[in-house]
This record gives C-alpha cells, sequence and structure tokens, in this order.
C-alpha cells in the first residue's frame, strides 16, 4: 500500500504510484483525460476523449460522475472544442464553440455546475481578439475552474481537520471523494488533511446500496492511499454505534437547502443522521460552495429522482473465486439478479436529513452550523469559491 | 399470480399452484422433503433425502434455513432414521438411532431448537415396546412436532391479524417466513392471516443486506402467495418512513431475552427499530415460544457472530439480462465481488435491539409488552405451544 506524502491522491497501477487527478487536459493531444469511474474498483483506466462529443460522451455514460467532476470535465471539453476550432473567422469560431457548449450542456441536462463551469469559460473567452487568443484563454479558464475546485476541497480539508483526532473511527456514506471532484474531495478532504498530518485514524466505509458506491469507490480511493478502513454493509452502522465503535459521521452532499439547512444526499445518509443522533455521535456534511441552493425554501420543493429498479433489485460486479479469493478469468463487470425475479422495487436515489440531526456542514470558508448559512450567506455566496470559480 | 384461498402457503411451479411445507415426510419413500433454500428465487425444488446423512447434510448445507425449520427436519431425520433400522433388536436399534441423533445434532452443533425437536422424538418412542412400534412412533412425534410447529405460526398470525388493517403499508426485514419454519412462518404469520381475511396491504421487503433474504426469499414468498410488495435498499426505510409511507413494521427474531425483552435480530433490525420510534410507527417482532431465552440474564452476555467477509464485499445471483429482464442462459447462481478487491469488511450478523425501541411481542399465547415477558414467564413457558412442541 503506498504511503501518501501530501494530500494529493495517489494511485498503483502495476506496482508503481503516482498522482492523478480525476479529470485532468492533455494540451498536446488536445484531450481530456477522465479516470473511468465504470471499471473501478476493478480496472483503472485514463480515459482520453478526443474531441468534445467524446467528453460529452463520458459525461453521458458516466466514466465521469460527481458534480465537481462533471463540471470540470464540461469545462475542459469547451476548451478542447474551442482548440481543435481551424480558421480565423470570429463569428464561425462563436458559432462552433456554441454547438460544443450545446452538446456539452445536453450530456447531463439537470445538472448545474458543468453549466457554470463553461459559463466562465466563455466569459474568460470574451477578452481574446484573435481566435487564437480565445483559444489560449478558453484553456487557461477551464484550468483555472479545476485548480480552482482542488484548491476548494482542500480548504474543506484544512476546515474539516480539526474535527479528526487520533484513534477516531470514522464513519462514511457513498463516495464523495477525489473521484467526484478534480482531486481531494470533500467528504474525503478532512481524512487526507488528517492523514498528511500524521493523524492515526480508522474509517467504515457504509456500502451505500443499491449502487455501492461506498463500497467500490470511496474503499478503492482509502485503499490507495493506505488509509486503514473496512466495508460495512448499511444495516451494521446501527451496530457499531451501540457499541461505541464510531465516533465521527462525514458525509457529503448534493444539495444543501440555504434556507432551512437540510441536507440532500444518497439515500440512506438520513438513517445515518437518526443513528448518530441517538448515539450522541457528531454528524458532518462537507460541501464546495456549489452545493448550496440560494433559491429553493424547502426541502419539499425538491423532486427525489426514482432510479431504475434493476439497481436494487441486483448489483454489478466481477465474477470473483471466493476460495482463491482472486477475480474469476474474465474481469469485465457482470449484473446478477439477486432478489425474486417477479418482484418489484422502489428506488428512491436521494433523502433529505433535517438540520436538527446535523452537527454541522463543513465548507471551504469554514464549518457552519444548519441555521447559520443563511446568517452568513454573504460570506457563502461571494467567497473567493463561490464568486471566481462557480460563476453564480 | 396465484391468489391464496386460505392462509396456507402455495407455490406456483410451471403453472401449477400447490401447497407446500418448507419441511415434510414422504412416508412410502421414507425421505424428508426439504425446499431448497439455496436454489431460490430462481429455481424451485424439494430436495429429498434418502438417509438421514443426507439429511444431516442438508441442514449443514443450509439447503434448509430458520430455526422452527431445521428443528422439523432434525426430527424427521431421525425418524428416518429410526425407520430406516432393519432388525428387532432394541438394543442395536437405540444405538442406531444415537448415531443419528449425534450426526443430525452435528450438522448445526450451536441450535438449540433441532436438539430439543429430536429431544421430543426420543422421549415418544419410549413407550414403544418393539422397534417397529418405536419406528411408528418416532415419525408420528416428527410429524406432531411439525404440526405444532405449524399450529403455533398460525397462533401468531391470528394474534398479529388485529394489528393489520386495511391499506397499510408493512415494513418488514430478513426472512422469518414459512420458509424458515415449516409453514405460515412468524413475522410473515400476521400478513398471511390478514390476506386470508380479505384485507389488503403492501409489505417493503428490506433486501437486507448482506445475504438479502429479504429481497430473494420473503420477495418470493409474497409473489407465490400474491400479496402486493415491493424491495428496498436497507438505506431507503428512512426516507419512505419519512414521507409517511409505512405504518407498521413486523419482524422475526433469533433470540428474545425473556428478562429483559431486548431482541437479538438480522443485522439492521435496531437500526429499523430506531427509525420507527422516530417516526411514532409501530414495531413489532413475531416469534415462537422457543425463541425466548430464559437463561440469559442481557444481551450483554450474548456474542454476535461475525460472519464471512466475502458476503458483505459481494453478492451472489443469477447472471441476468436487464434489457430483456431474464436471466442469462445459465441460470446457476454465481458471486460477483462488487467491493474494492483489496479493501475488507466487517459483518456482524446480527444486533440487539432494546425494548424500548419495541411496541410488542407477537406470540403464539399473545402480544406481550417487553417488559411483560418475564411476569407473564408461566404462560411464556409452560403454554401449550412451549411445553409439548419444544420439550423445555
Amino acid at each position: 500500500m503506498p504511503k501518501a506524502s501530501s494530500h494529493l491522491v495517489n494511485v498503483t497501477v502495476a506496482g508503481r504510484t503516482r498522482h492523478y487527478r480525476s479529470v485532468a487536459f492533455d494540451a498536446d493531444r488536445n484531450a481530456v483525460l477522465l479516470i473511468d469511474q465504470r471499471l473501478l474498483p476493478h480496472r483503472f483506466e485514463i480515459l482520453a476523449t478526443r474531441n468534445y462529443r467524446e467528453t460529452a460522451s463520458a459525461i453521458r455514460d458516466m466514466a465521469v460522475r460527481g458534480a465537481p467532476a462533471i463540471a470540470a470535465a464540461a469545462a475542459y471539453g469547451l476548451a478542447q472544442a474551442a482548440r481543435a476550432f481551424r480558421g480565423t473567422d470570429l463569428r464561425k469560431f462563436a458559432a462552433h464553440v456554441e454547438r460544443a457548449f450545446a452538446t456539452l450542456k445536453s450530456a447531463r441536462p439537470t445538472a448545474v455546475d458543468p453549466l457554470n463551469a463553461m459559463l466562465a469559460v466563455k466569459r474568460a473567452m470574451r477578452t481574446g481578439r484573435t481566435v487564437a487568443e480565445r483559444r489560449a484563454l478558453a484553456l487557461a479558464a477551464a484550468e483555472e475552474f479545476a485548480n480552482q475546485s482542488v484548491e476548494e476541497c482542500r480548504a474543506i480539508g484544512q476546515h474539516g481537520l480539526q474535527l479528526i483526532r487520533d484513534g477516531m473511527r470514522i464513519l462514511t456514506h457513498c463516495n464523495a471523494g477525489w473521484l467526484a471532484c478534480v482531486d481531494v474531495g470533500t467528504a474525503t478532504a478532512p481524512l487526507y488533511a488528517a492523514q498528511a498530518a500524521g493523524r492515526q485514524f480508522h474509517v467504515f466505509c457504509s456500502e451505500t446500496r443499491p449502487r455501492c458506491q461506498g463500497a467500490s469507490l470511496t474503499a478503492w480511493e482509502l485503499a490507495q492511499q493506505g488509509i486503514s478502513h473496512q466495508v460495512i454493509a448499511d444495516g451494521a452502522a446501527g451496530y457499531l454505534m451501540q457499541r461505541g465503535e464510531i465516533d465521527l459521521v462525514i458525509v457529503g452532499s448534493d444539495r444543501v437547502i440555504a434556507r432551512t439547512g437540510e441536507v440532500t444526499n444518497k439515500i440512506g445518509t438520513y438513517t445515518k443522521a437518526v443513528l448518530a443522533r441517538r448515539h450522541r455521535i457528531p454528524f458532518y456534511v462537507a460541501v464546495p460552495l456549489s452545493t448550496f441552493d440560494w433559491q429553493v425554501e424547502s426541502a419539499r420543493q425538491i423532486t427525489i429522482e426514482q432510479r431504475d429498479q434493476a439497481e436494487v433489485l441486483g448489483a454489478w460486479g466481477v465474477l470473483w473465486d471466493i476460495k482463491r479469493g482472486r477475480p474469476g478469468p474474465d474481469t469485465a463487470p457482470v449484473y446478477v439478479r439477486v432478489a425474486n425475479p417477479t418482484s418489484r422495487a422502489v428506488n428512491p436515489a436521494f433523502d433529505i436529513t433535517p438540520p436538527e440531526l446535523i452537527t454541522g456542514i463543513i465548507t471551504p470558508v469554514g464549518i457552519f452550523k444548519p441555521a447559520e448559512l443563511w446568517r452568513f450567506r454573504k460570506r457563502l455566496q461571494q467567497g473567493k469559491f463561490a464568486v471566481e470559480a462557480r460563476a453564480r
């Protein structure tokens, strides 16, 4: 297992450890580089998209997932499109960029982050007087967006670091790690910061049925970093809390309602918050500033996405030889039906945790109580990360 | 979907619906008949063991699971051994029966129910004066044990029936159905009784990771009975309760500590009890009288079984064609690794629900509050089902 030398994230492939971002850009090849998350945790592959259409497909097909990661992929995709333009006609260039913008936007039409990221890239291009200048400005803006995103996660880590003491056992849910961001992650940021600070701790990754992002992605990330961890069934968190074996819970969020302090996150998060309250265990949510929703009045206005029943009725994995503890000859992921074949399922993707169950919300500009968000809205809406990076 | 005509359980195989017990005896073939639970929910097959050694293997290999079902299988297995004896020598007969007793006992050495069931069979044989008489008495005692077990579940159903009103949405966990018993089941008994009484209701089967007995076995049972149901991920129960979509929770138990009212059951049960309390939803536990532990002073004395990590790190199912919604060409169950291959897991099999979270315990002799168990111990220890059927 590699030892991390900083809170940047390392991956070991074929015995060689190096640092990767989940989304990056190769200027020589004009390629967006994405860790193909569909193959994890069983295979680590970098997908290099050759043009913006391939980048849009990668976003649509979930090779890349997680709002900040998708946002960076879209920003790089737009720069990729700008740099692929041949000619000097500014009008034709603008039309070409608009086509790419529409294609990339349609890849995940309901997501706000990629839209904001691409708008930042477009805005940056305006100051260029020639196509060549605008192409250069586009890439610079995309890189700036990605770097800001990493800085934001790092800042979350620095604020969250104070919560982690030596010997702690920390529960996580789903994946709000560096795979979902460009680097460092949100819920994982305090963990990586604590590791860099030399603190010893243990992480329980709740598997997070039905997609099992905790068992597959978070566990993979922590393994790559050499952080002590174990996977548990979602139903086992209460058992561990009963026995006093969990000291802290940190999760991410897809949307924090700033007016109420309600937190939308992967199904099962609410349950962990209820258990944490019963056992008086601190429950924290770590988010970038783009996660705050300043418009919605209450979580009741949010429609919870209902996903494909197949996710609940079965599981994806690789065929595995239990006795030998290794994969079978074919390592391509397969889907198995676990449930009774004639039964159906309900599959809500998210749940809502009310503010009274949340100890604090870790942001890049500090830790806030849910009830304080609205009071500190200026700081949260106009902070460095909110304004410059997120075009809001 | 077959319509149940009574609260006996029906199974449809190749379009033909008939009633099955999970454990039965074929006197002509001297065979114990077991529904092979390892193949469910994907294949329905009756395993007919040809001798007591095969019956012991079926118990050991978990073709049959659930304390009452294993108890009946062991009782029938002992009768099967007695009936296979050729000769009239009472001493040789007794030695033969003892060998079978030891073999059947060793198949699941920590279980109390099969031991009690076999002791009842042995006791019944004593009144026989010849080998022929004793062989007949053995089978009669085993049949009596199985019938009592069914009557006991039916009585649980009749007491539980009063809790189920038209339109209710009921949450279950794991499988405490007729597969785990001889027939009818424990947690499912009130459901089958309510169906027979013409009541309309809907059941949410919590999948119950890691072994998914809720998604596979309970959902299969309910589908066979034509009871409206849906499978949910374990983390989704809180979401449904938040939205007011669950009215009642009924689970089974592996052991109820009579002195304290604490309930041991499949991992994840405690979490559902905590959630039910927060949402003021009644939480009931349905058990036969053999489940009461009258010795142990507190659940703290109980060692929680830690099971194989592979259960949490992967899943068993059949390869499935999602697009067509049907199995692939090979329907043999396979194991897939879901979690990161280099990560490990914690896999506690059970958790303990404290009495203050339990609304009532449904028994064959009535519904009790957890704090009342000790006060009514005479009734629970010496009731018809406790004394005659369970040899305690």
